[in-house]
């Protein structure tokens, strides 16, 4: 049986520097992917039909939503199946996901029911994410806007822990972390929403 | 079923630029994933267990071997069944491997067997990618002096088609491999390996 | 007559999140530089008769000691004349420093005398600055340790205004220093360092 | 007396490369700076004062043309007073440059009369320029279609020594320049351009 640490929350909310930190700070070992690490398959310089970029505006500052094509629903379909793959031949596994339904989320609670998983929930205030993302490069610009209102919402917010990157640290926020699943060796979030299929 | 274009070849001997250009070239789409995809899960500051840098010399200079631990050969053991999921919901792929053993190759085979895979060398001269290495970072420095040896021997070497990008440039290479794809609706390299299991 | 905005502190302080958070924030414009442009001139693969990378250790964890070869020292020593380069013909400015000897700050007022120099500390508690070093890259451990005791000593601690950035982001130190200078047209530090000579 | 190689060609003809070849080919010592290094001061997400980016499009395909705007001009007219700083204390200077006019080519010729300045011109063809901005990032896509027509007109193209990177490496175009430049103590292009001011 394989751990996994599942991180989720908006882009910019922290969740690669998270990872980072518990990489160096666990005494496990700990594999790491999300999103990034399917959307740099993408062929170059297309792409159109996985991922479209619109930008717009609200009254906290620009948007930028992301919709995935046909192709992208195709591509980020296999991410829970990755993971049990993973897994199941005997990694530990930090996940960083962006998730805005359900679905995708008991997809996850599907493939990974034969091993314990911290669900996290990765907070930050808005400005500060915004700040992030001009630090960041262009195209960032607007993500988390878009995003904050829907990766936390109804079911996705049955976090096993929490925390909230505003004013801690990456370090602190893994040491949090970890302590918390010192703490807690059955973690139940998972196991609810599993039986709830 | 899927196409799948497999790049065998020494690291700085042109396979991701060759891929780059393919996703530029092809009226297709085309997913592409390789070594680099995996290294990148690897604990941030905990390479060890899976992956050991290990300097040396030869007549043509300086080599670099790496070997991988237990853990990096748990973690790469998944790249094949990796290529089958994406394969099998109906994505094309371009894999970029630098494969030293039969037995990866015929679990390629293996995985891959209901798909069209073209596979296809990518040589250079020594010379030439040790030039790259320098012009890249440091630590790259001595792998394709180490790897030109393993990389094409034995049956390793039954590849559909050779490029060689010592004088050609990526995007030449690319339109080669596409040309001998639209000529070649049959590949047998993967067809042989196979039937060899 | 140009204003000059000087941040002096350790690598991984912060300085350069702030000079982009000052980018974005204020109204004028300001060009910036620091040590990272002269170092980027250096030849590729030959840094050695430049910079020595020195590791050792103390109680508070590893150290890296990073001293000036002949050549950098030659280099290094353009920079002051180059800020007032570029701020005599009518760019304002911020420089990206970490100092060490009162007569490099000393070059730096002897060269800027005739424009208006905000001179800032950059500080952040060691701990943080471990952090940031081991998130960014592995050559960069122990920077901050080794210059923490020396880059705010004796006359290079009579800063004009000081941020601290263990606690607030890039974006508030900025709107800080911005403030401090809103507030204060006639700016002491470099008029004092200047007579001194 | 110091020696300045003085590259002038278009994006992606392969200067930086050549430049960081010769750093590792020559036995001695050479600074290098050019346009990039002063873009990089530009004041983060502030641009427009200093470039503008137009595209368009030629029978030869998509074009980008980069205009300097009145900032721009001011900071980019710094660059033959700063060669002549670095070369004046001694150092010796790889100049990476994109000239489009006669009299910044003169500016250089008055600023380093007293040293031994090799003029070489770098070429390449167009196709395969195209190719290699494909291989790097959107925002170059057009800038070599633009630039080829007027980089190496009347004046410009006054050189000591050209090199054509679209067959021979970067390493090869180094030793080409290095050979050429022990064969010629006293290159004539600097000298020819000083007196006809």
């Amino acid at each position: 049986m394989s751990k996994i640490i599942f991180l989720n929350g908006c882009g910019s909310s922290g969740k690669t520097s998270i990872a980072k930190a518990i990489g160096h700070e666990s005494p496990e070992l700990w594999l790491s992917f999300g999103v990034d690490t399917f959307i740099d398959m993408i062929p170059f310089g297309r792409q159109e039909p996985y991922l479209k970029f619109i930008p717009g505006q609200n009254e906290r500052g620009p948007t930028m939503h992301v919709e995935s094509g046909p192709e992208g629903v195709k591509l980020f379909s296999v991410m829970p199946q990755f993971a049990e793959m993973l897994t199941t031949c005997g990694n530990n596994l930090i996940i960083d996901e962006v998730l805005f339904d359900e679905d995708t989320l008991k997809a996850y609670a599907k493939h990974l029911k034969d091993h314990t998983v911290y669900y996290i929930g990765v907070f930050c205030d808005l400005a500060v994410m915004q700040e992030r993302e001009v630090l960041r490069r262009d195209r960032c610009i607007g993500l988390s806007n878009d995003q904050i209102d829907r990766v936390h919402q109804g079911t996705l917010d049955s976090y096993d822990f929490k925390v909230n990157t505003t004013v801690i640290s990456p370090f602190e926020a893994a040491r949090r972390i970890l302590k918390f699943m010192d703490d807690t060796p059955a973690p139940e979030a998972f196991r609810v929403l599993e039986k709830q299929e």
